[in-house]
């Protein structure tokens, strides 16, 4: 049996949030970098879990949001990343097949359990995100599913999971397989403090053509161009990728295509309240968008509305009708 | 050393709730009592499980919820209940112990895993509940913390917990406990559809004077007294216990003590979201009140404004900050 097409099919974290509110205290006395993602090993996490307020848990994962909020607003998303055979691998795997997400990554018996992020909300809704990968870091490359990645029209790959060795491989050869199937590539940066380290091999990725489409954030167009002005870095960056897609929070995003360059505004929220996840669902949104072969300005949009829907809520899972909000 | 008073402890299930949303029509499709509470084994809860939408997971638990909702005021609680030694057992302790809850039954290593509530929330915001109580049932008289048991004014019971044996004869032990050392006895039914086949056993303990302060919604109220008015159960069920308090959703509440009947009135929401947790956070705000010598207008009122934050979002547990809601 042939498994019908899909639209994108995402390679990344497979973990769950345990997301806490707190004030600026907690982060400061516990060396917590506001607003950023730091990896913790598991006596880390734990002491960190310990000291944290009560937790609500929902699946995350940046690559898995995104694709929970293609199949959400109708697009048909795949997604391949390692969890561990427990609870918390259980949770994940039903999350998404309750989407429609088609996820078929085997669990992983012996070793760290599905991976968690402990994510810290403060008042001002500024999330901080630490991630103790667990399993999610031991993504095989045997673990891909060749004929899911040669199936979606769009390949998707999560600079989180770029760093550690095992997934990298996973992610190099899954891009070879896209491309030999005449699929295209999308990047995310995920966050510019994952770039200092990766810099140069993100840099060849792009510079080899790895890359059809890259989402950055305004950071994370600048540091890894080194360039201090975003007009500056959209100039090198939009040479080497045919769809650069930056960015930039509360005052919207930019697209830029062969050269031309398409603004979007944010859309509108009542109120803010946990920003987790912004950038999975503007990707989302774009991408479902451009599946369905619409207008950059469109596309921008369609991320503006999905973005604006998860950070009125805690959690980057969509809680309102993703398909209903877009209107594609 | 000596462990520090407590104000209240409490008996109950310890699971883990599972929150989707859903629609009238899933909840007939699958022959869910709405509004109920009805019990799953571990096949059927699978089954629900894998049919239902994309969930959130909080701790849950009734009495689990009352003691989280009584240390969010400010109350000195702790909570005795069965977890396994799992990932869902580790996040119920983790948000006891986060919220001030003194929590020290020893986890299960061997057997089944930690229980767990499916919650369908339909658009109505009313609660169907499916509950798999795995290891929670398996609570023994020996893992009952005699000297904490000891060391609280009031001892609360859940009517969810009192069906199987094992745990029923825990609560009846840690009933001896409490009354030999001078302690209150408190006591919430939980659910009418509890009592059918419970009701002999309820009605021997409270005319056996095993309850001092009875918690009850009318629906509980009408079926254990076998009438059909409230005014005739309230006259049938104020003599055998020095405190009543019967809970009316949205009409209100009434406690009658010593022959002195006051109704109170239920607090304001603005959206009602999910009405998981009402009776157990009323029970929190009415006890937290009346272990602080409020009057009986008082804990109404205390109760209504703890209930009113639950049922406000998803999920039994408290967001809000109820120590500055109650201002007691």
């Amino acid at each position: 049996m042939t498994s019908p097409p899909l639209d994108i099919v995402a390679i990344g974290d497979a973990i769950v949030d345990v997301i806490a509110t707190c004030d600026d205290a907690f982060l400061v006395a516990h060396h917590l970098p506001k607003g950023q993602m730091q990896l913790l090993d598991q006596p880390a996490a734990d002491a960190l879990y310990a000291a944290m307020g009560s937790a609500r848990e929902t699946s995350g994962g940046s690559a898995a949001n995104t694709m929970a909020g293609v199949a959400a607003m109708g697009g048909r998303a795949g997604f391949i990343g390692q969890v561990a055979d427990d609870q918390l691998g259980a949770i994940f795997e039903h999350d998404m097949h309750a989407l429609g997400v088609r996820f078929a990554t085997p669990a992983i018996a012996d070793g760290p359990p599905t991976g968690r992020c402990l994510i810290l909300v403060t008042p001002d809704a500024q999330r901080t995100m630490n991630t103790c990968p667990g399993a999610s870091h031991l993504l095989r490359p045997e673990a891909l599913d060749e004929v899911m990645i040669r199936s979606a029209a769009i390949l998707y790959l999560e600079g989180y999971l770029w760093g550690p060795d095992l997934p990298r491989s996973a992610m190099e050869r899954a891009v070879t397989i896209a491309h030999d199937a005449g699929r295209k590539v999308a990047f995310t940066l995920s966050e510019s403090v994952c770039i200092a380290g990766r810099k140069e091999g993100f840099a060849r990725m792009i510079e080899g053509g790895g890359v059809d489409l890259l989402f950055a954030n305004e950071d994370e167009a600048l540091q890894l161009t080194g360039r201090t002005d975003l007009t500056a870095a959209l100039d090198v960056l939009q040479v080497k990728v045919p769809t650069l897609v930056v960015t930039r929070g509360p005052v919207g995003a930019i697209a830029v295509e062969e050269g031309r360059r398409v603004d979007g505004g944010a859309a509108p929220v009542a109120q803010i309240i946990d920003t987790t996840g912004a950038g999975d669902l503007f990707a989302a949104g774009f991408l479902t968008a451009h599946c369905r072969g619409a207008s950059l300005d469109r596309c921008l949009s369609t991320g503006a509305i999905a973005a604006a829907e998860i950070i009125s809520h805690f959690g980057a899972r969509p809680e309102a009708d993703l398909r209903q909000l877009i209107a594609l």
